[in-house]
């Protein structure tokens, strides 16, 4: 159930020329595809395009795209991006299907602020646009505060903790989530200007007082788009963990799998934490994730992902 | 009137030597200090700072600190600090004083997205707030929005223009304007988000269909902070060396001279435009603006600035 990817002792010539030899013929060999890209770090990938770029004079991610389709080819796409290129992606195609704005809830919440920032400056370079400007199109009111509030946010990643002001920041949510349709101006500066370890200090000194967490008050029949963004900004940063496990359990209940969230997940934690996730998985469910995933989605795009996870064996 | 700083041909280890010789005995020689970094680049005085911490184990600045003081002294801290370093301790203290909002309106939109970035990170090294945080806190509404956006802003730097955007925007940039008391958001969008080039279009477009400049109907005798802000961030983005010059003739004209207005032009623009701020400024007010600050200011402080702008000569 490791999810570490384990350095290829091939060369990325040699990668790069097995990929060409998959395209080649009739047919696409997958089953190359899966075996060389599943068992890469991105930093590998990296250096399999540039070689294949050099020797092909074509650009390896565009004749993906020609080769693969579906499911298989979105994860393969998002899989061999540099990351913070990927998560721009995410962010673009999230702006752009108006909903889904969990997702850039999470990629702001969940990144360290430098890796957020590198995220903003591979979607200017991508789409000619910033992050916030199509996002603040998109949007209006408090949806658009706190999601512009969050994706330009670059906080302070230290250990200082002030109490006195976890306190009293714990009330001023307190009042935000019980009122609902108060102004909610206040419980959006903190969400997004705070530290995440000052943050987590105000949701337990909520947890305290009130008995109960957070986010338990946020999240009914009737909730907005904005108190669904405001639910996930405090899971993100109280445990992302089991933010992710939750997203990954959604996507595999579902009749018809949500292929989109569940490819997000693995393609996206593969490198950090998706181990964890897994493990949360199983003790919150009594099923290992690999046998679900095994169970819910089929093909290539199955053997892809299970790859990934390093459950399949070519 | 050159602003050029030609190369230091002595060594990094010779001024900090200097410089220690300056500090010894009764009483500083002050015209020490002023010969050697009045004619030094940034980067050449980061080299004496760590050459002088290198030899004597003493920050340079605090050892500057205690021998000299006043309007000289804030000019020499302000001037021997990395410009991104300057930038944040200028943006804090406009903060900290709960006016002074146009320093952090010139800061974010006359610096380049990149220069803004590592202000913010500089910011934050020096305070463990982020900007955001300190500034959310001490401001709201409109004013809040504005500002926030600006500071938090990374935009596009190309070309491309959207000609039919311009004129779009154009006319929510006039409701916002006129209605002056209506909801301001909408502007706050166009000018936290929309890139330089995009925004001069826009500005460019209203002037043909209003037939007058965008900023004449915004700043009258009733205007509140918010108003003010959005009027500087209009003018630094239509033309900051224009802007800068008006900022220089207030800070002169006043009984009493703003010598901080004063010290932050020159400082900040020395390595930039301050020769074509110094240009503009002599055609519009037929002085030059060396003249006016040797007869404004005096003593240490004065020979210091003159030297900056290339006018004193030790």
């Amino acid at each position: 159930m490791s999810t570490v990817i384990a350095p290829s002792i091939n060369t990325p010539q040699e990668d790069a020329e097995a990929l060409r030899k998959a395209f080649e013929g009739w047919g696409t060999d997958e089953n190359t595809v899966i075996s060389i890209l599943g068992h890469r770090t991105s930093h590998q990938i990296q250096l399999i395009r540039k070689s294949y770029e050099d020797i092909y004079h074509e650009d390896l991610v565009k004749r993906l795209e020609s080769e693969i389709k579906g499911d298989f080819e979105k994860a393969v796409y998002r899989w061999i991006l540099e990351p913070a290129d990927r998560d721009a992606v995410l962010v673009h195609v999230a702006i752009k299907s108006g909903k889904n704005y969990n997702v850039i809830v999470e990629i702001s919440s969940v990144l360290s602020p430098e890796e957020l920032f590198n995220v903003r400056r591979a979607y200017i370079n991508r789409y000619k646009h910033s992050i916030e400007e199509d996002l603040a199109i998109h949007t209006s009111g408090h949806l658009r505060q706190l999601l512009v509030g969050l994706v330009t946010s670059y906080r302070y990643t230290g250990d200082e903790i002030n109490a006195k002001l976890a306190q009293s920041e714990a009330e001023i949510l307190h009042e935000s989530v019980k009122e609902k349709k108060g102004s909610h101006e206040e419980a959006i500066r903190i969400l997004t200007t705070r530290s995440k370890t000052q943050l987590i200090a105000t949701f337990n000194r909520y947890r305290e007082t009130h008995g109960g967490s957070i986010t338990k008050k946020l999240l009914d029949e009737g909730s907005d788009d904005f108190q669904k963004s405001l639910y996930t900004t405090i899971r993100c940063f109280n445990d992302h963990v089991k933010y992710y496990e939750k997203v990954v359990r959604d996507a595999v209940k579902k009749i018809g799998t949500d292929e989109d969230a569940l490819t997000r997940v693995i393609v996206s934690r593969a490198y950090t934490d998706l181990k964890n996730i897994s493990d949360v998985y199983y003790k919150r469910n009594s099923v290992l994730l690999e046998h679900v995933i095994a169970k819910e989605i089929s093909g290539d795009y199955k053997k892809f992902l299970l790859t990934i996870l390093g459950w399949w064996h070519l």
